[in-house]
């Protein structure tokens, strides 16, 4: 019999947050909107809260609980398998983290030709002996026109790639939210969106839509605040601008959350 | 007269937490525990709150108070920085967060030779009409021996490359606390250091002392806090430990963090 | 009618060896061994030359052509897009290069228990007027016990996470060659390979193995090099091995390449 | 007396054309174009080629010949680093690599305000029986705007920043160049260079100088080869350059090189 030394005691007396495994990367089948199964590969992280008393976590079962699961995830079931890891592990505690890019066929706004983007998504879920959490992060380029530019120049705007995160945190079950709705959000308040597949027509139409419309990576921020504040089944919220500025070698960020629980903005 | 675009007013009513720039690499001196200036190259971050009725901020300012003080930054002048920036904007708290390589020649253990090795070390501060908050951050890369492979295994045990990150919140001004202590107690905790340059009576003693000294990340991460404990001027810490398991092509890794004006371990 | 900037002349007299498209995020279906497809997302580069009497190529081809192949991609495929590129942009070459995980379930070694590991793999297929060229790329995550430090010292040895990249280029179409074989090959050239689950029994099993069978990233890459000099369908190949010190902060590595249709090592 | 693995002989017959140290980060003093000293930290990667009959390299002598190197560094010191090695190691060849930042005081264009803009560059060295080889590495951010953007739309044109490669090997010993110049030969091949710290006149002017001298990458490209081309100094190079598209989420580039010492274009 092999000695179980994660089972020892420990006398530090020291909690442990978090005990787990990162950056397994792992296929699964995640459900859209519609239902429909879609493959796609995630970067897994999972964890449970270790007692002060106990040596160690044994992190083989993290990946037979996630391997068992991997084709039919989504937030309802990647909140019921941080229930299964806390159960099977014993602990106060249990998260999962998923993060995957989650492919959306676009068609270009002149054209109407279709073409794939990638958008960098997470779930995230967490299990304990109170009210579980559940909470999903999607990451969108876009373009911006620099107001300020626009403003004071004859002719031109520096415009440039700017990336939009929104990260909401839904009461659970939440089995009427999808990614597509927090893109499609955030898309709508940049200058423009970004495409795969763009002819002349359709490169003219976004130029122009997106020099008829600028926006500081402040104004990104609010108008995504704007729109996520109408909505009725947010605990929280947290939203994110960068722009990889043309005229600088570096970013300029905005970022605000909001608790909708407590009486005004955090 | 060129439009002032970000000094509008703006409707939205939504207060940002953070608007700033991001990813400015910049030369800088930093001093070190003996008040000898050091040059490295930081990676900074600057922000400020922004209030709902105003449009945007002014970051070319950011770049120009960062500019005129990069020669002699400490705890101390990147606290003074905040404030700087925080009166400059007239905002209601502003952040200033530096990352860069911090070089400590280390000697061999046996053979006592000399090479330096490069530490990822961070100084964040938050000036606010409140108290201000200082925080320190320090990457240490170790090496750690597998406690269950060595015990179930009649010979060797697997290792890795583990890196332990140390945050901690002292009480301002902290004006006696540097890198150097933070470095040796995550070095400390692990099975045995890194080096950049070992010969072979070196590698013989290192191979032996770790062989002998197993640690799981969970327990890196509570020789830390048990260190971390006894420190008198800290308000709070958060304490990591990743693995780049040798056996898995995933990294293990534990996470607790502390709150020491409450009354137990958040 | 929309002005065709890229079609404009040019008097600069600048041959361009490559112009078009990198980073596109795109979902792919790749047939494996047994001729499956397999769904995974590709990071995709393809690019045409062009000639100096030519402004600028007409990048939203690319995307239209790869779309249309993305569901039956394999190396034949690949070249046929190559073609097709060429072709449709009146090139004297085109490139088209694939980057993707490629997923394997694995079991363990004494348990049995399946689990799947990625494999970061590339395909590039280069069209022109003389003979196509194919080629593979795998990287292969292992172990690998140091031989120095487990000879010097009276117990254990410094061990790591290394990868093994071996990349090749077989005489097209190489319809029988698939990127297990690779991955197989350099698993054995290594200590012990990496798994993403493994039970106590197999983690006894693998540190005893790997403890027997020390390597320094030099043999990692002759014993590549000894089994690929036995393959008749190759023109050339190139091996590289890294490991990430376990008791460094720096990697070791080393690298060969080979040119069979010469009479010697390159 | 420990034994020295490294020197076992080895009968595999597999030559190797680099064994040594990747990612070893260093703080090093290099001259600029005035001679001054700056320091710096620099990633770097060494390397000898090592016999068929020979069993392993020994590494930590390449961090010994390094160190004592550190504080001198040049185009020509750092090909006597890679001598020393060859010797010391006794081998057919060595290679010394290095990439750092390299800062840059700069002025706005109207303002004059000055604030440093950081290049990542490289240096390489390799050391053999025949001649030596050098060569330069710079990587310039710069700001590009669409020319057919420009061209089919009535107001705007997308613009995002791009990066230009410039890759030279220069006759050793070459005493006579530095970073300087191919930085400013990439930022005057693009629209407009980009800056770290710019006023509202700054900005105005660069909008507009930018807006009236559109690029492609094939541009870009392009006129640094026509640059270089009347260089009488240089043995081969290589440009590349990468827009960050703003309407797209992929990145489009060019790329070409040339072999000075043949008769045309490689």
């Amino acid at each position: 019999m092999l000695d179980d030394v994660q089972a020892h005691a420990d006398s530090r007396g020291v909690d442990l947050d978090e005990v787990g495994i990162d950056g397994l990367q792992y296929p699964v089948l995640i459900a859209d909107r519609e239902g429909v199964k879609r493959e796609t590969i995630a970067t897994v992280k999972m964890s449970v809260a270790l007692a002060s008393t106990i040596k160690g976590a044994h992190l083989s079962r993290f990946v037979e609980i996630f391997h068992a699961s991997r084709d039919q995830l989504s937030l309802v079931t990647v909140l019921s398998i941080a229930d299964d890891l806390r159960r099977s592990m014993s602990s106060l505690s249990a998260r999962v983290h998923l993060e995957f890019p989650y492919l959306v066929e676009k068609q270009a706004p002149v054209t109407r030709l279709r073409a794939y983007v990638a958008y960098q998504c997470a779930i995230e879920a967490e299990s304990s002996a109170t009210t579980p959490r559940l909470a999903l992060r999607v990451q969108v380029p876009v373009t911006s026109v620099c107001p300020c530019s626009k403003a004071i120049s004859d002719r031109g705007a520096h415009n440039q790639r700017g990336n939009i995160t929104v990260y909401i945190e839904p009461t659970p079950p939440a089995t009427d939210l999808w990614f597509d709705e927090l893109i499609e959000l955030a898309e709508e308040a940049a200058s423009q969106p970004v495409y795969a597949l763009l002819k002349r027509p359709d490169e003219r139409h976004i130029t122009m839509a997106a020099y008829d419309n600028p926006v500081f990576v402040e104004d990104m921020v609010r108008n995504v605040c704007v729109a996520l504040n109408s909505w009725t089944n947010l605990i929280a919220y947290r939203v994110q601008a960068v722009n990889d500025e043309s005229i600088h070698n570096h970013a300029a960020y905005a970022v605000t959350s909001r608790n909708m629980t407590s009486t005004g903005a955090s």
